[in-house]
């Protein structure tokens, strides 16, 4: 038998790297429910009428596809039998067959070949279009079908010539009953081969969505949004919510890429405060002071500033091009966005001032001056430049302030839908890309046809990256832990039954404990704590059955104390 | 656009369903924690061969199927088109040709006719067999292109004419020509005919395994022995690993039965010390503590008692049917397994012994005592009756008693892998069955052909059934709530503003807090509040920004007060 694998780009977490993911979902958790959003959990699967359509055709070839229970692929081959254009094309083949027959000396013996010969005459004078009601069918299974009959007449012949055969009667018999033979009955008998046929035919594209209706969430936000529809009328607005739960993308695996990772969101819809702007800037300082990650930086602009720049070099209908362009500005530097918007036809003149705008180095004060004397007459670009302003305003009222917040006019962010601010966070000094992102967004239900759409702000933590990032800064606390903090060794039957009750104490005191469950030499116990990390044990002899004092161990210091149950639960608490 | 739903038997959880999943899921991961248990996440997909086969050929169609990503039918037909067999048929339809080539008369055009009826004189001679090395091919595959190229003989007459027609050669040309057609030509045209029908023609439960490798798990255990398994070596044993994630069935969805629904399981693998049992009935025990749940049943037997049982009423060799049988003994009552096992020859004699042990009625010590008596000659038995006694006399040590335990002769558990003490868990006075569940075995790696095969013992929560018996006795804690705590109110922008401040403080004593952010009128503020359950809000107007006295509202009991935010600190903390 083989070795089991897991699937690629997908992770086991052990308990270290639990212990170590606990610390930062809990962190994140934590910080969420003080800003007064509350969770959300949605399913692993979601219908595909939900799912696709909503990422562009690259995401869509990312979805996981799970496959209908049952027996699908007998359903499909049941469905297209009697599909109506095999209904359809099962009639006129009845049809010639009823005229053929008629037209056949009575005498004469059919062979497959004069079938053949007379279907093909048949089939070039017939206009199939006349007989077949294709408002009702699927064009594409029309189209194929009626090459199909064409092309392969030998085929058709032998199926007619095998349904006379099938019914056991001389031709002449055949020309007297034909009005007998029920059309149900040759029905079955042609639909078979041409269901059959048509099966295989079908591409995968075509087949895929036959067999599965359900797909693996490919992120949170489309699973919020399909919420959000389904229940609007009993969720009260503004409404802050926060998701944390894996996704599923079909990517090719790479590192720090995975097929099955974490997404920690949390939206506010249903309204275009500021304060959630600020709020989110706020939460993101939190979580970075509670995971002890001290050099980042918080980007921000906002597709006003970019639209408004857009307005300004004279490009303001080739806006995306433009956004597509600066986005890669961070990866591939200056001279390859000038050459690709060149490329689109931008002037020259219009480049440079793009360039002038985009490497400004200053403050975000004098950016912002920068930017209004330069987009003075676009009234997006000027409120843009307001609600940078005003979300600054707010991080003071907040008693906060700038610091790690760095107005980027250079930020882009690919999303298409974003509206208004958009963030981004990068720790510095790390390999990793950014650990976060979002933004104002408002049009999250349009999606599924909804006329009131809902305006609103969200973000997300990468918790692989900031897991990789803290691995990387080595600042995971050493708390960060989830092993026992102490384990009970004994000597012999009678002190390990002596530990139970030293272990009930110290549970009922919330203090992790195990106790080593076999009879077994003291060295092998005291291995078994160090390669578990537990920090202290209780070793139980017959001297500390008698006197109640505990031998207590610091493994790390390798220090050993004599100490009463008391002592050492206040010790450890 | 229709409105979008949710695939059947999946829920969403809202913020509310949440806070009090969290409520349940936080108690037991406390609770394991505390017993030195080690969290373990594992990924949703898995390789179908680790999950195929584990669960029984029920289980196996339960499983969810996830389609292989990229254009698997595509690849799939590719892999029929290059399949052995399929080579195989071409060379012999390829000898045919270059025989019927050289026999026909160089100047007689061919018809289809004409080799139709040669090609079905060839088949009829011809012994497949020993042209086709089947020792290297799927039997069924071919079979199954054998009896189509005799019963398709005008389709490959067809495509041999086709053939001929698309060199574009007279015959006689072909003639002359024959060696050079290069096979691999001959077997392009060829194999793609083949490979259509072929893909056709395999049955759905063929198919499906050939375009899809991956599944969603279908419980905790099997992917907890294929963790073990992999990461034998670097686990210390005994190992105490829990796991709480959602599994998926694929399941007829009913009232209390998901296609997505959570475990939490426990186990402790690589000991057999019957600490272990003790601790988990201590474990039940601190989780319904934990849970407020006071009426309660943790059923306990042993496989040997049950194997005993078995051995003295002389049916030693028909136990699985008798353990299936008493398994139904709770829901089907005394009648009905009397006539199942009488049906399955056991006498009436054996049963009249079955039922005498399995309704007595008495005290574990009184039952242990009967059985001791009954069951002097057999060795499973009397270990059955010893473990027991042992947990029992643990439960003692650990300070704790057999409150809640009750020792049940006839508890079975279906399961087949048990092999020593076995669990089961009942709320009394609810409508809902047993919450939790488990036992110990011999044999996990086994499936995965391990040899060392790890002997443990685990168990199971099931949240849905928690929730739903919670509710029934509605129990759940108001403090299961996941709202803030304080919404701050205000009449205009200044003291909205103002507000920001109040919201900095409160969240830095960690006091889950919202803003409305909005300028709108007080009403809808504290409809806003009432409608989320928030139980306090701050009013903030112009009076408390010049005091910096706050405007304090119970909003449960109407009640109002003036406090400095140091004393709403204080009362919320």
């Amino acid at each position: 038998m083989e070795k089991p694998t897991l699937p690629k780009g997908t992770r086991d977490f052990g308990p270290s790297v639990m212990a170590k993911r606990q610390f930062i979902l809990n962190t994140i958790r934590t910080v969420f429910q003080t800003f007064g959003f509350q969770p959300l959990e949605t399913p692993a699967m979601e219908n595909l009428s939900t799912l696709t359509g909503k990422y562009g055709e690259e995401g869509d070839q990312l979805l996981y596809k799970i496959i209908d229970s049952g027996e699908p692929f007998e359903k499909l081959k049941g469905q297209v039998k009697h599909s109506k254009t095999i209904v359809n094309f099962s009639e006129v083949l009845f049809d010639y067959l009823k005229q053929f027959t008629y037209n056949t000396s009575i005498n004469s013996q059919l062979t497959v070949a004069d079938i053949q010969n007379n279907l093909a005459e048949f089939f070039d004078q017939f206009e199939f279009d006349k007989h077949v009601d294709n408002s009702t069918v699927d064009e594409w299974q029309y189209g194929l079908l009626k090459n199909y009959l064409k092309k392969n007449i030998p085929i058709f012949a032998q199926i007619l010539a095998d349904f006379y055969q099938s019914l056991n009667y001389e031709v002449l018999e055949i020309n007297k009953r034909i009005d007998e033979i029920k059309f149900s009955k040759f029905y079955d008998f042609v639909s078979d081969q041409l269901a059959h046929y048509y099966f295989s035919s079908i591409p995968s594209k075509k087949l895929t969505p036959q067999i599965s209706e359900k797909g693996l969430r490919y992120d949170l936000t489309v699973p919020f949004a399909r919420y959000v529809v389904m229940n609007q009328h009993d969720i009260t607005f503004p409404f802050k919510r926060y998701q944390i739960q894996p996704v599923w993308r079909a990517d090719k695996p790479q590192k720090g890429r995975y097929r099955e990772f974490y997404q920690c969101d949390a939206d506010v819809v249903g309204t275009n405060s500021l304060i959630c702007e600020a709020e989110i800037i706020l939460m993101i300082k939190e979580v970075f002071k509670g995971l002890r990650i001290e050099d980042y930086t918080i980007k921000i602009n906002h597709r006003g500033v970019l639209s408004g720049i857009a307005e300004v070099i004279g490009e303001k209908t080739n806006e995306t091009a433009l956004f597509v362009a600066i986005d890669k500005l961070d990866k591939s530097g200056e001279e390859k966005v000038r050459a690709e918007l060149s490329g689109k036809n931008f002037s020259e003149q219009s480049l440079t001032t793009l360039f002038e705008i985009l490497n400004t180095k200053a403050s975000t004060s004098e950016k912002l001056l920068m930017l209004s004397e330069k987009m003075g007459n676009s009234s997006t670009g000027k409120k843009g430049i307001q609600d940078i302003q005003e979300v600054s305003s707010l991080l003071t009222q907040f008693k906060s302030n700038d610091d790690h917040v760095e107005f980027d006019i250079a930020l882009a962010r690919g999303l298409s839908y974003y509206t208004g601010c958009i963030f981004e966070v990068k720790i510095n000094n790390v390999t990793i890309g950014s650990v976060s992102g979002g933004g104002r967004y408002d049009n999250l239900t349009q999606g599924f046809g909804d006329k009131e759409n809902l305006s609103g702000v969200g973000f997300s933590f990468g918790v692989d990256r900031l897991y990789d990032a803290m691995e990387e800064l080595k600042i995971f606390p050493t708390e960060a832990k989830l092993s026992s903090k102490v384990l009970i060794c004994h000597f012999d039957d009678e002190s390990m039954r002596y530990g139970l009750a030293i272990l009930t104490r110290l549970r009922a005191n919330g203090i992790a404990s195990e106790i080593y469950p076999d009879v077994t030499k003291l060295k092998k116990q005291l291995d078994f704590s160090n390669k578990k990390e537990i920090p202290f044990t209780i070793i139980i002899g017959s001297e500390e059955m008698k006197t109640g004092l505990l031998a207590f161990k610091d493994m790390n210091r390798g220090e050993q104390q004599t100490l009463t149950i008391e002592q050492i639960i206040q010790k450890l608490k």
